[in-house]
């Protein structure tokens, strides 16, 4: 586990004159670079901790790999001269090394080195990834880029096919979600500065894991993460249930994972509208006390 | 101007049983790949409009460019077979074509392209950017990456020092920024789905600018970029209002344009709150009702 919250100091002012200082609780934000085979693949601002779930679901939400057996390990690289067996390139040592059979490590080097660096080792025979993962996803016409070009590259890279999911959830249990997924919000309640991601089986209503970071993306990743390492790709019959908005780049997350419903607190945009429509992912916005907005997949909710 | 919203239809439910089906407003989210010289350097979804200045505040919170001049023309790319002066490459015909005393253009394309490619030219002279931004910023350390490296990174890289900056402002004009902010917010009271940034003069109180952005670094990037092709770079003695929260991205963005005072009205990250202090931002989140809090940069406010 990485640290969650940080302390600083503030100056607390009202208009009345009262000004205060006292300790604020920060969410705390770090840059994590993810390496694959020691090449640098992408550098995402999160908040740390689950960090090997966060790379493995970034590759998944990429097209890199579909499922945990195609992830072999993770190493943590540790500050220059920590050495260790799982060091990649010269001037980077590695705190902790993951063995063919053991996916995730992480633990402390000798100097405290928050662990930003991340590299993956692929399985034997997966191809590595393309050096601009952005523009696999969204070039494919010959100007550039469009939301529609957008939408082909997500159906042409994804492994699942999400219209033979054929789960139906009541809309009873739908409403319930944005309560159960606050709950288990602990940080955010200490900082109001975290987005959270949960994911709960449709069928028997579990919440299955819920994870928080700055970013909302990276809190998607970790979920997505969690169950490729868990060997529980495809996501079949489940939903993703988001804190905040519903972007063209969660409901990709989504396909990728093979989840065939996104729920989110408040609005989608209108890409992720036309993807969810066209991936039949069921895409659930404004999920609010007891109302929801359905753009795309009725057909699982029971009316 | 870019489409904001787009309609489609959607099933609003309620658990009383009730159903009906409307058409409904969403904030619209396209890709925009931005190209330099003909190269691509990065895609972003983001909301159609502004393309240019988003273009522009980009490659300046990038330290590609820190004043307007440095920023010669853009031009849309439209579909193939368009032709015209401004293209770029073989198969993307220009639509739209700047001259070097004329640096903003987007005209239509006849066949209704909606303009995701932006080719930017720099002055003569202005080196083109690194082929990977994310590792110029966020890796000085051996070991890759780190907050504090990120943070020294900025600091090496902003042509603007704000510690001489000492404008100063009441209290009781920055409690009024949320609220000016929010009226401008046009597009977000028919969709929820978009954040915003204005520009805020602290000596006269005047709003400079505000854009809206389904991504919030686009928003940002926007107002930017605005000043940048205006010539107002760097922006002394004004404060950059966002509606959600202050990350490190967004107080990087500040610094980059030489802007002393960051104001938010959710929380910041520890990095944002690391960052704003060891550059001399002002930096002010939960700016809301008649309080605040102050996590750097005090000094900038009278008390």
């Amino acid at each position: 586990m990485g640290r969650l919250t940080a302390r600083a100091p503030v100056v607390k002012l009202s208009l009345d004159g009262a000004s205060r200082r006292r300790a604020d609780t920060l969410v705390v934000e770090e840059p994590l670079e993810i390496r694959v085979g020691g090449r640098p693949l992408t550098v995402t601002m999160r908040t740390p901790g689950h960090d090997v779930e966060l790379a493995a679901g970034f590759l998944v939400s990429e097209g890199v790999i579909s499922h945990g057996g195609q992830f072999a390990a993770a190493v943590h690289c540790g500050g220059p001269g920590t050495g260790g067996p799982g060091a990649t390139g010269t001037d980077a040592a590695g705190s902790a090394v993951a063995g063919p059979s053991l996916r995730v490590l992480g633990t402390a080097s000798a100097d405290g080195n928050t662990y930003n660096v991340l590299d993956v080792t692929l399985a034997p025979g997966v191809a590595p990834p393309a050096a601009d993962l952005a523009r696999n996803f969204y070039t494919t016409s010959s100007c550039g880029v469009c939301g529609k070009a957008s939408i082909e590259a997500v159906a042409t890279v994804s492994s699942y096919d999400l219209s033979t999911d054929t789960v139906a959830v009541d809309p009873g249990m739908l409403v319930d979600l944005p309560d159960r997924l606050r709950a288990e919000q602990a940080v955010f309640d200490k900082t109001g500065g975290l987005h959270a991601a949960g994911l709960f089986d449709l069928t028997t209503g579990e919440m299955l894991v819920v994870r928080e970071d700055v970013g909302r993306h990276n809190a998607v990743d970790k979920v997505v993460g969690w169950a490729a390492l868990s060997d529980r790709l495809p996501l079949r019959g489940t939903a993703l249930m988001v804190s905040g908005r519903a972007s063209f780049e969660l409901a990709q997350k989504a396909i990728m994972a093979g989840i065939p419903m996104l729920t989110a607190v408040s609005a989608p945009s209108s890409l992720a509208v036309e993807l969810a429509a066209n991936a039949g992912l069921t895409l659930v916005g404004f999920l609010r006390g007891d109302t929801m907005n359905v753009y795309s997949g009725a057909e699982r909710i029971r009316m």
